[in-house]
């Protein structure tokens, strides 16, 4: 393949946050990254949006985040370039960048955690149409899936394979509790169907429970009629409780999934979408229950995510997909929080 | 349900080992057991055979085993009769001994190793008309099996559980391997595909090759026609290895199958089936790898593998069904070892 | 041994309650119990205060517990009789009985939950002179401590062995937070020194502080004149944080607790002495911390908490001993809350 | 801090494998490294032997490996220049290269395994007086160790810490079993009783046995002159058995390690000194012991080994030193086996 200069391609565009504010965003051109020794340019095709994102764009993720920067942290492309170091990808390679570009495993420290994409660091985010990564910050994609399809995985499928796999080593036969129909919760319900676990979910909407049964949910709550959820739950569960629940809602939700758990549960904390409650711990240490701190995940969960995807012919459930130009229409879909699975930014097709 | 005293029935029928050997089994007339305060009394509907159990027939698993004694540990019936002290269990439940009576959870002692059902020790086995259990070394038969099914469950099925699910935890998209198609390796491969593994079986056989892959195993190898089978499963997984071998061979296919096993990767020891050989260790921990040996498994684990079941309508594989009365027949075939799935002893049926 | 009856010996004293309240404790004539076939008869030498004990004296526990009962939980005494199906124990060996008496190991259910000691359950606590106990339901005291300091193991002392041992995992040169200086938290920081953990201890008075030093303590904070204890450790630890908090205050000093651990950390989750407060469980995603709900322990932690105490010489810190008769008195110095350590009834010696 | 080469410093020494053999070594003159922009040259001041060093030596490690090659992996030394993006150290730093560059946390894949240092792969060792590094491939030196002790700790004490706090979880009260006075398993006796363990330590000499209790070792087994050691363990245990040993004899010491371990039990196989032997599994699933292979180790562990060398003041043994120059001399004395403890080779004092 030649180089993209020899092609005469040195241009690029990307949409930059210079002022906070959806509406704010501005699409401007910028120079196709250059490839370092060990780098790797990816020409990216397609990304998706996460929480974080909508946060990052509206100023509310970190009010002091240096601007302008490029957000999103999820992406899909294809290996166009690669420097002369590189032994691990080659050009046409189908590759994704991992969330934070030095996290491969293990804990990280605030240095590792500095190299997430998108929230204004050093790395701008996948929102622009090349991006250039260490050949170490990239995983292969699932074979199985369009750029599309891959590009709804860095976040909010690898926070729910934490959750589910790598945090809740969920059992076949196991009970497993999601609540709502957001990326994480619907990605969660996957995983923990393919590692053959029971699971419940919750929505406010009657028509979302028959999209969630028809996706293998095992056992749905509809929490506007059946306000106290939680006791749905023990009942589903002769009394015993949920040996895992996907918790994103924060302390408006916590105390129910605190009830709907066995004793010595696992609730894999993700989320605050209820902001700030009164939360009496009692309960956590009478019932014994983990409170695990979930926060996206690294390199090497992501590749074993990805085998999996690939092992049981998992497709991720995409609610709505949005040309690259329309961005902010899709932005503002998130806003509404009633979308069902991942918002999709194409960066190929105009509609 | 009246008392059985009051209906007439106070004997029974039991194999029982006087001296060793297959042909020396004797079926006898003994009274039925009375039942204690905290006990219960199960009529038996089926039993399967371990290999273990043909070792205990044949003197050979513990020559100075105390005779005379009834053989077998798997068991599927249905309570008959409660102590007035049982609160866990009422007449019609269908229940299932656990192996090692007193072994609850956690690692057993020397004490709780003497429970084991069927080797002699203060506890008879499974191959008689009624048993009675303390009302703690019983656990529920899942819904969906009928005692038949059910029967294979107790050593085979929870030694592959342990292997798989407590040992491995098996996660999707990893690679498991499992060799031939006794008892524990077809158990040990549906409980993988229900873990959303990718599952790499061998035989000796191509028809058996055909029904191992009708029960969803990913890729086959004919270990006869490719001997070194741990060179095909690494070209299977791309150089890499496989995440988990169910190693019921021994000696005679360790260095292979650790030779099969990524860096880091888990050998779950269940088998001796080839004997003694020698063995050299380096390669253990040059590939780091993990050698865990699997001793059947706890009520806990037996209560966790039914769940699995049920969830996943999880079916035993029964290689062939003999009567009660032909056991010895039932002992031959399992001796010839070409049997797929689990040999069945059926306590209600002359056929 | 003669037994007890032989003895002329067939009552005891036993402090009741009838009514709510720690002037309301009744001492009253019982008859010491029968042994059944499995039972052992513990002549009880030695009890000690949780702060659980108080609150179901005061009624707090559970207003709804059945009266009368019998307080306490901790005890360590001597067999003085056994049961004729008793293989574990024999008379004159030292023994304490387990918190709920039916669990042994793993998870308990809600049925396990309902054997503890001294909360109104079947079963009767220790502030009696003899009490009879299933064989299971005993372990061996350290040969190493006094009646009077195994007297203070049972509930405290598990409590924080399943903190910092079990749950925690601590290693060697891993830092540990502790919290004031109850029970619990001395504990807890006698096992974190003696797996070769750093301890940081914080409380409010400068001459406590310099007894947690005698103790081992690496480092002591005053909270008091240091209200940003949390950003002292992060001081004392260059910035990264704790490993594991051993977090006794709840809702009060959870924020701070969180903000002190490291990415990735382990808060251990003991009590509530603070009550319930505002929470916002951001910080615990993102963050990505554990926080584990630490309910007593089981019988198995507590035999290898036994071995831990022989092995390493370790002797309970006792704040406090006071006479049998004088347990009003412990009950209000427990009340006060300016304890060191733990407060220890002395069934023997009239002071 | 100028730059070497102002100073003058072009050239150094470093000992080189030109062709197998101890007495073929050859001391040659070599430029000193350049730095990289994100490289690190460390000043060397000691190395020490491990048995892998004898065997790359020797040409039995790896007979085909690529020569000349500068051997050893262990080192300690001071950061003396540093590239121009490196963040993490500056001149001055005292630094210990990790064993395998590449190899961060979890595990490692081929190519990670291909960046051990010292084996005729891409990387040199570091049996010279400088070497350059990435800055992700070095570690801090515990703050209470001097050159020749820290020069220990890389290969051998990595190995120990990985079997007893790593693989094993050591706790407190538990009995760990080491294997002679080798340099592997004096560190592992000196994690384990950091850890709050009893180790019972064997040797074929009093006179050693002796040093080892003077170390903290709670019970030594004189091998010679009791064959049977395995059943002494068993009896130093009440019958029970060891909780781990640490394995670094092989095929020739496995069964009566397997025999001296308790049911459930960990063994940690590292070495391979008695070379092949027949081997019978039976006894590992009949027990259910863990036999966890051990490859050194990666740098989240090296840096939580060294926090633990400073919290606990731990001090490796030092068996003999010797004079850069001499190497040959030290290696011999490997070749001996007889030390205890660590063989250091000095690169400043000529004694």
């Amino acid at each position: 393949m030649p180089q993209l200069a020899q092609m005469g391609v040195s241009e690029m565009k990307a949409w930059v946050i210079n002022h906070f504010g959806i509406d704010e965003l501005s699409l401007e051109e910028r120079p196709v990254p250059s490839v370092g020794e060990k780098d790797v340019l990816v020409k990216l095709h397609a990304t998706s949006i996460n929480y974080r994102d909508l946060m990052v764009v509206e100023g509310t993720y970190n009010p002091k985040m240096k601007l302008p920067a490029v957000p999103f942290s999820d992406g899909a492309g294809e290996v166009v370039e690669v420097g002369s170091g590189v032994t691990k990808w080659k050009p046409g390679d189908r590759v994704m960048p991992i969330f934070a570009q030095h996290w491969f495993d293990g804990d990280p420290d605030a240095e590792i955690r500095k190299t997430s994409l998108g929230a204004g660091s050093t790395w701008d985010g996948t929102l622009r149409e090349f991006a250039a990564f260490n050949e170490s910050g990239l995983v292969a994609s699932p074979s199985n899936l369009s750029y599309q399809e891959a590009a709804t995985l860095g976040c909010a499928g690898l926070t729910a394979w934490h959750a589910v796999v790598e945090s809740g080593g969920v059992k076949p036969g196991e009970t497993v509790v999601t609540l709502g129909t957001g990326g994480v919760s619907v990605f969660a319900l996957q995983f923990a169907k393919a590692a053959g676990a029971r699971v419940i979910a919750t929505s406010s909407s009657d028509e979302k429970l028959g999209r969630l049964r028809e996706l293998g949910v095992d056992e749905t709550i509809n929490y506007r009629t059946r306000e106290d959820w939680d006791k749905a739950i023990l009942e589903l569960t002769g009394g015993r409780g949920a040996d895992h629940v996907i918790e994103v809602g924060g302390s408006g939700t916590l105390p129910r999934s605190i009830n709907a758990t066995r004793f010595g549960g696992h609730i894999a904390m993700i989320g605050a979408l209820t902001g700030a409650a009164s939360f009496n711990p009692t309960s956590v240490f009478m019932k014994a229950v983990r409170v695990q701190g979930i926060y996206v995940g690294h390199r090497r969960m992501f590749e074993e995510m990805n085998r999996a995807i690939e092992v049981n012919g998992l497709r991720p459930v995409v609610d709505s997909t949005f040309w690259f130009g329309d961005v902010k229409l899709a932005l503002h879909r998130m806003k509404e929080r009633s979308h069902f699975g991942k918002i999709v930014i194409d960066f190929e097709n105009e509609k």
